[in-house]
């Protein structure tokens, strides 16, 4: 890479592609196939098992599961099974293993463990020849390519979508999301593209560069976005950024807020943005600074980044858009490289 | 309350005795009674929901299930159910909320539509008649007594002691702990009662008065400790306290760890202290300057608070307590009044 964050920004620019590439026929088919077998024979509930951003991913596809499938949905803790040795009783689950290299030997472990108790296990990874791959009966390539930053961007939306298109394959019974949703989220490639050509996030960047610690917070859909906003603000400019959903703000964190304490709160304009209402009502009423992302004006934040209005279950695979973009861009005002941050490396082996 | 704080240490102090009282026939039998419905009958996954430190309490309590029952157990989203509607159909499930108050509307609903749907449902509350204890087929009243500060310690550690005493009991078949476990259990208040004689924590907070953030992370039981260490931080010092999982904090987060972020590690004596050992090499190598909270002297921490040597599953209901005093010790070097953090109410109500 020629300059710092090249790498990063060329993989942010990437994914209005890499969402018209997941729905063509050569990847969409396979994840119907998958959607259809587990229709065929549904499972009791669904374990999800993940980290870092992937967990995030997951999180998305936990609030999916109960809300479109009425499937209770769960993140597994990895530690439980490979540190603790637990050995949950899995037999009427499905668990899913979500991570873009495939390579944490956790993951691998609790996927392997599940599988051998009678759990139907499905992977989903950017890399089908991993060991995660092969450790469950089931898999789904999410075929975002080489990333080349190590703070992932474009691997989080593909799964993000790879989820969405297994679900509501699920829900529509032959594999296939129902019509209505497919011409919604074949919409999302160009809404995407849309939204990463609006420059309002590199506009505000600056505005952090002093900030210590930044509060991001939303509800349902919305709040994977926020924690997956508050990692990438960690990775790549080392603020200490907090995510908290709305409801669990006010459970205590509120008292942190001040004039001081920056918050990027998610916003959607269906029932989750609703439901944020008193929670920006409160942090107005401490005066925080906030920053709205969504896709209408939202009383009590100074400042907005707009994103397109869609049902909020897509939301998700828009509104991270211009928050990858902010941490880049803020990365950038610090003096950092966000294509390489200290401390990190692309692939994380945890136990 | 004379003084600020004295509400706060009155409520820590009494921990012991909290201990002793659940455990008497008197709140134990009523639990052994349900742990024997809930053993006759298991259920093949378990729900918690819970908000603030009760969820931490619900954490400890989803740990706790998978290790030593089997079951596999997760925290619900609320707002799945509350907010977009969801009805998962939990039939084979069972479904426990927990809240200090007993009044969240959210648990509140989510117990109630989990009821509808044929699971079974507890309450774990301080309060028996709380909205959240009628809501439910069955309650435990974790008797703690009137809690004095906004900022929960007892509540929280009798959850943990309800939750122990109800999955042990199940783990008995018969709804008691086996006699073992009963023993170990019954140690408990006289080492609280030690623990917090030791004073460290209160000679270690002033290390902290001028740091705007602090990580906490521990692994397995140890991560509920963490998260709630981490919470009461920012609801009476205002902190930027991150929590994370000794694994999650190796995917991202560790790029902001540096020798200016102060690092709380709690590291037990069993298989998941043992996993904490390359974490903490790793904020070794990034200089970080970490306290260590645990029986054993632990490579990489420059501070130790000592906490008594027993079976990490018991360790929560040790580990916190010291780390409750520097909180409280550290919000009145702030010059801040734990028992009243700002913008915070005793009861939160969120739907």
């Amino acid at each position: 890479m020629s300059e710092r964050g090249d790498g990063m920004a060329a993989d942010i620019a990437e994914q209005p592609e890499v969402y018209s590439r997941l729905l063509e026929p050569a990847h969409a088919d396979p994840i119907a196939q998958i959607a259809a077998r587990i229709a065929a024979n549904p499972p009791r509930h669904i374990v999800f098992t993940a980290r870092g951003t992937s967990d995030h991913a997951a999180l998305y596809g936990a609030y999916l599961t109960e809300i479109r499938l009425g499937i209770p949905a769960g993140l597994a803790s990895p530690s439980a099974v490979t540190v603790f040795g637990a050995r949950p009783d899995l037999r009427d689950a499905l668990v899913i293993g979500v991570s873009q290299s495939g390579g944490s030997a956790d993951l691998v472990e609790v996927v392997r463990v599940a599988r051998e108790s009678g759990a139907q296990t499905l992977a989903i990874t950017n890399n089908p020849s991993s060991p995660l791959a092969g450790a469950a009966e089931l898999h789904i390539d999410v075929a975002a390519g080489h990333e080349r930053a190590v703070a992932a961007t474009k691997t989080y939306t593909a799964e993000l979508l790879a989820l969405l298109l297994l679900i509501e394959g699920v829900r529509g019974g032959d594999g296939r999301p129902a019509a209505e949703e497919r011409e919604a989220i074949g919409r999302l490639p160009q809404l995407a593209a849309g939204t990463l050509s609006d420059d309002t996030p590199v506009q505000l960047a600056p505005r952090y560069r002093f900030a210590g610690r930044v509060v991001t917070t939303g509800r349902g859909y919305a709040y994977p976005t926020s924690r997956e906003t508050a990692l990438k603000l960690m990775e790549t400019s080392y603020l200490a950024a907090l995510a908290f959903s709305g409801a669990d703000l006010l459970h205590g964190p509120l008292a942190m807020a001040d004039p001081d304490v920056p918050v990027i709160a998610v916003v959607g304009g269906g029932p989750g943005g609703d439901s944020m209402r008193e929670v920006l009502a409160r942090l107005g009423e401490r005066r925080a600074d906030v920053v709205a992302v969504g896709p209408a004006d939202t009383a009590g934040a100074a400042l907005r980044i707009a994103t397109p209005d869609v049902d909020e279950r897509y939301a998700p695979l828009l509104d991270i858009l211009p928050l990858q973009r902010l941490a880049m861009a803020l990365a950038l005002a610090r003096g950092e490289n966000p294509d390489a941050p200290r401390g990190l490396n692309k692939v994380t082996v945890t136990r």
